[in-house]
């Protein structure tokens, strides 16, 4: 049996589900021969870990009851029984997680996955990968911080899994990798990065208003609590650097051109976002609009894209003109979809599509992730 | 430096195009760590080995001159000069791989890698795989061969890949073998596997009858070189079950229901190719329009598909109608498709697209199969 130690860290919405995943593929799990041995979760505020890190684990009726807690809003430290298990609080918490990986790192390896959204880890990170263990990423934050960060935090290529910052689970970064490591050299790549923003645009080709969209996909809980968030695009300018730096350009997130859906005088440290509901996004209307009937005019659809062009080096976000009848084009709803020009897929492209968002597609992309780093231990 | 002794097995196109991607990739796996040591190379008559496996290798002119002498369609034997590396016969052939397997399996490891299109290296394969070496595939035979064949070659599933049996580089399997160990429960797949009949079936559907479609597409180069080969739906039907034992289906090829595009008494068996091209296949002309008819009528397109349906272990491969605005009935051209309905991926499916033939693509999914083992060594 190849066991493999996980440490946690975040369990909102995705390191939950992530764990649920755990304990419910156990059997499955052992069927192919492996253990995920999770010795350690962490929250914001509190790490919890296995008694004796090189031999115990948090067992499933720990993880799951772990699951309930965070669900419930509440912290890791209002666990109600440790078992066998210890508590450490947030000063004590990133001193631990480097003894752990400095024992495991030697010892019998281990798999560091940030499931958390926070800009915080990447120092963490960056020593945990120097201490020799593997790091799985659903955070874009950290891979998306100076171009030395990611450098480092990739210095170990065949260490590193980050599936679920770009597309959810969609195979996107393992399908690039597979040709990156054949030669296959990518000329650019044309994607739709965020069901959000999906969604609102197929709502809007549909002609309904934009202020009504961002209102109705707020209330569905489609957007972040602040929708500006999403239309802003820093959420797909992230997703593009990442792509980009997969495929070898050495850049950073000011370089990419990013075209927001709402003027600077409605950013969030103007303007309340109540202000922005009720009247901003009122006077984007007309001019989306305008643009969706423009391009329909031209047999087009206005899709909110990404895109990467590896020879100039280019990288943008925005607005774009898609022909209705193309994979861009075709998109409803939430779906993501990446194409991919290369000298294999080149006068038809190799286009990848699906649902690209939700706790439960993101949380199985890393545990593919991990899985897929098993010949390590 | 992580070194990969490999041995190809089959220098036709795919082999042939492997062995000039290994050379062309070489900076570029320089700079990955890796070097994929060419320890020797077979077709049907002969083997070419490097003087010593376990530590030299056919260097690349080598390499580029086994390239020329198979692409003028001469065999190994023809080579003019072996330099340090030694020349077996066929009979020799077998024993030879099975002694540089035993030895390699137990010292550096080895990538057998079987380019070739036999039914015949199903037992040698299985020797390699029991002596602990890695199996990479191109060849759908093995697979395709008796379930305890499969089941053998699968037995260390972290040592065979096979990416380009379906879909030829695609990353159909990568993508199937992800969603498996991360729990997500694939409910059925539906697929447009093989160019030939894709394409023949997107001309049919533009009113041009059948017999002048087939005829044009094997003057093309687009069919093997008895059309029947591909009309026969068997190519199609490997494939099926290649996906479907993945999905974990142990099934054997008798138990797929294959639909082929002409009747028993025009097969090769009973009516020679000149006279099934002149005569035989005009007479399935009008049956064909007419159901491409009627598929447009209702609004639908016909496909040569594949599906798999895992609850209740159907595979079948044949004429389908499909929706003019699905995956499937968009497709146009040679183009391959793969849509995956699952838990994950329940109302909206995955799905992945493109070129799914040519031995450029069909040699890099293999190049890329085989670094994907790289932890292996």
């Amino acid at each position: 049996m190849k066991i493999i130690p996980v440490l946690v860290m975040g369990c909102g919405g995705v390191g939950r589900q992530l764990l649920h995943h755990i304990v419910s593929c156990r059997p499955l799990h052992a069927k192919q021969g492996v253990h995920l041995r999770v010795i350690g979760v962490c929250d914001s505020r509190s790490l919890v870990v296995a008694s004796d890190v090189l031999t115990t684990e948090l067992n499933d009726k720990i993880l799951l009851e772990i699951c309930n807690v965070k669900l419930g809003g509440a912290s890791l430290s209002n666990l109600s029984s440790f078992g066998e298990c210890k508590l450490f609080s947030r000063t004590e918490s990133t001193r631990n997680v480097i003894d752990i990986a400095t024992v495991l790192g030697k010892a019998t390896g281990l798999a560091c996955v940030d499931c958390s959204a926070s800009s915080d880890t990447v120092g963490l990170l960056k020593q945990v990968v120097d201490l020799g263990c593997c790091i799985v990423l659903a955070n874009k934050k950290p891979l998306t911080s100076t171009i030395e960060d990611y450098n480092k935090l990739i210095m170990h290529p065949r260490c590193i899994r980050h599936e679920s910052t770009v597309g959810a689970g969609l195979p996107v970064i393992a399908s690039l990798t597979r040709m990156l490591s054949s030669g296959d050299p990518i000329h650019h790549i044309v994607g739709s990065l965020s069901g959000t923003l999906g969604y609102i645009m197929s709502e809007v080709e549909e002609g309904k208003p934009l202020s009504q969209v961002v209102k109705a996909a707020k209330n569905l809980g489609y957007t972040e609590p602040d929708p500006r968030d999403d239309l802003g695009g820093m959420d797909v300018a992230r997703k593009a650097l990442i792509l980009a730096r997969l495929l070898g350009q050495q850049m950073d997130l000011d370089d990419i051109k990013v075209e927001s859906l709402f003027p600077k005088e409605m950013g969030p440290d103007v303007m309340p976002i109540d202000h922005f509901l009720d009247s901003g996004v009122l006077s984007l209307d007309n001019d989306i609009q305008e643009r969706v009937t423009k391009a329909s005019l031209r047999g087009n659809v206005l899709r909110y894209a990404c895109m990467v062009e590896c020879s100039s080096s280019r990288c943008e976000v925005g607005l774009q003109e898609f022909p209705k009848d193309s994979p861009l084009g075709r998109l409803r709803g939430s779906d993501n979809v990446l194409v991919v020009y290369s000298r294999c897929y080149n006068e038809r492209p190799l286009v990848i599509q699906g649902a690209g968002a939700g706790n439960d597609t993101t949380a199985a992309g890393v545990l593919a992730d991990i899985l897929d780093l098993q010949d390590l231990f």
